[in-house]
């Protein structure tokens, strides 16, 4: 439908994520941060920290997709194999990086920059640093695989030091609609409004807020003028039906 | 590893997972319950509504694993593909079920059982319905297939009565202990204590609470003596390097 659709996928990696323990903040923050520079993210994994199951899910992703962003195994610990499982899928040496050793090394100073944290200069022979101004420790990028930190705040920090180096197309807007109504009550309207515009993604979340519920339509375009069409369209479907309309923003 | 480990796969349907817009909790939800009757989940995927991409990783990771479980795309909007999409995935006629019917129409009251509504009982031929305590539409099963809502209130109501239907292995226990170190401080020792003990899943997780940063040690296995060896090792190095120990669970 789009013209020139950059899009990516998100690998996730990590036990903590499949036991249940942990929820992923991740996959949301990545993919917010790249619609506003016109990435799409049209697919999301999440791993256990196996090397061959990582590695077989990046020779898929990176081949399907322009990019591919990963998250989490890249600490000091024995589970934290991103490094050595990258190094592989690319047939790259899996050795210590000079300049992440220098940063390091000034970061912690040459007294306390001891084996676990060494550990976090190993990489990939020759890859990029996506450099971390939250907590030292970089993250790295090899051709179209970029390799992030799983903790959401650090790498969270890190994704605006990403941005010279990704080509995206049009930002991805949005607007929500939020109707005090039921699902049901506007399916078929609703379905015809999509059919009447199919180059805008028009989806529908029902709510409980408050002790209300509603149902949030959310239209997602990069074209302006094409989301207020359809926006229009919506406003005059409840209109008609007398449905109150809690918010736009 | 372990023997007769019963395995799943988890599918999240749906667009505003991967637009950024809503978090997933279900990953987490669906994980831990299974954990509880011994099925270990070992891969998450997240795909747009689209049919083409449900059913293709439908494929995959039904023959993959031992079971999967999708999560999202059963209401009564345009956007919600997920029964088309598995009765192609399985070559079924997709048509209105009886039972289903029969439930909704008696949950809404015969003169409120609009279209909209209606679409929600349109499913695979022959599936099994999952019942929904919640808000009446019900869930299906299909094979090794079972498909839930993406509402995480109404989905978490399902699960216990899927209990009968599944057959896990040894529940997988878990321990948690909190150090108020760095991981790497114990980063060394803890890959030791990794290789002394293959059978246990050993886990570092760094933290920022109240102000206080730490490494939270998971340690998984079907076997709490395993886990209690693990435990008593962990603890030992925390006190020979005179690391507090902040909580065991």
């Amino acid at each position: 439908m789009r013209k020139k659709e950059v899009n990516a996928a998100i690998l996730i990696i990590g036990n903590e994520i499949l036991s249940g323990r942990t929820k992923d903040l991740n996959t949301s923050t990545i993919s917010s941060w790249l619609n506003t520079i016109g990435i799409k993210v049209v697919e999301s994994r999440t791993v256990l920290d196996i090397e061959n199951q990582i590695i077989s899910n990046l020779n898929e992703l990176k081949s399907r997709y322009n990019y591919v962003f990963t998250s989490g195994g890249i600490g000091p610990t024995h589970d934290d194999i991103t490094a050595i499982s990258v190094s592989k899928t690319f047939g790259l040496n899996y050795e210590i990086h000079k300049e992440a050793f220098k940063i390091l090394e000034k970061y912690y100073g040459k007294e306390n920059f001891n084996d676990g944290r060494q550990r976090m200069v190993w990489m990939p022979s020759n890859a990029n640093l996506i450099l971390n101004p939250a907590s030292g420790a970089p993250g790295f990028n090899v051709e179209n695989v970029f390799c992030l930190p799983g903790v959401p705040s650090i790498l969270e920090s890190m994704l605006p030091g990403l941005q010279n180096k990704l080509v995206g197309g049009k930002p991805i807007l949005n607007k929500t609609i939020s109707l005090s109504t039921i699902e049901s009550e506007i399916a078929k309207s609703l379905k015809e409004v999509q059919e009447k515009n199919r180059d805008v993604d028009i989806g529908s979340y029902p709510f409980f807020r408050k002790g209300k519920i509603g149902v949030s339509i959310v239209l997602r375009s990069e074209d302006q003028s094409r989301i207020d069409i359809c926006s229009t369209q919506i406003i005059n479907i409840a209109k008609e039906k007398k449905i109150e309309i809690v918010n736009r923003d």
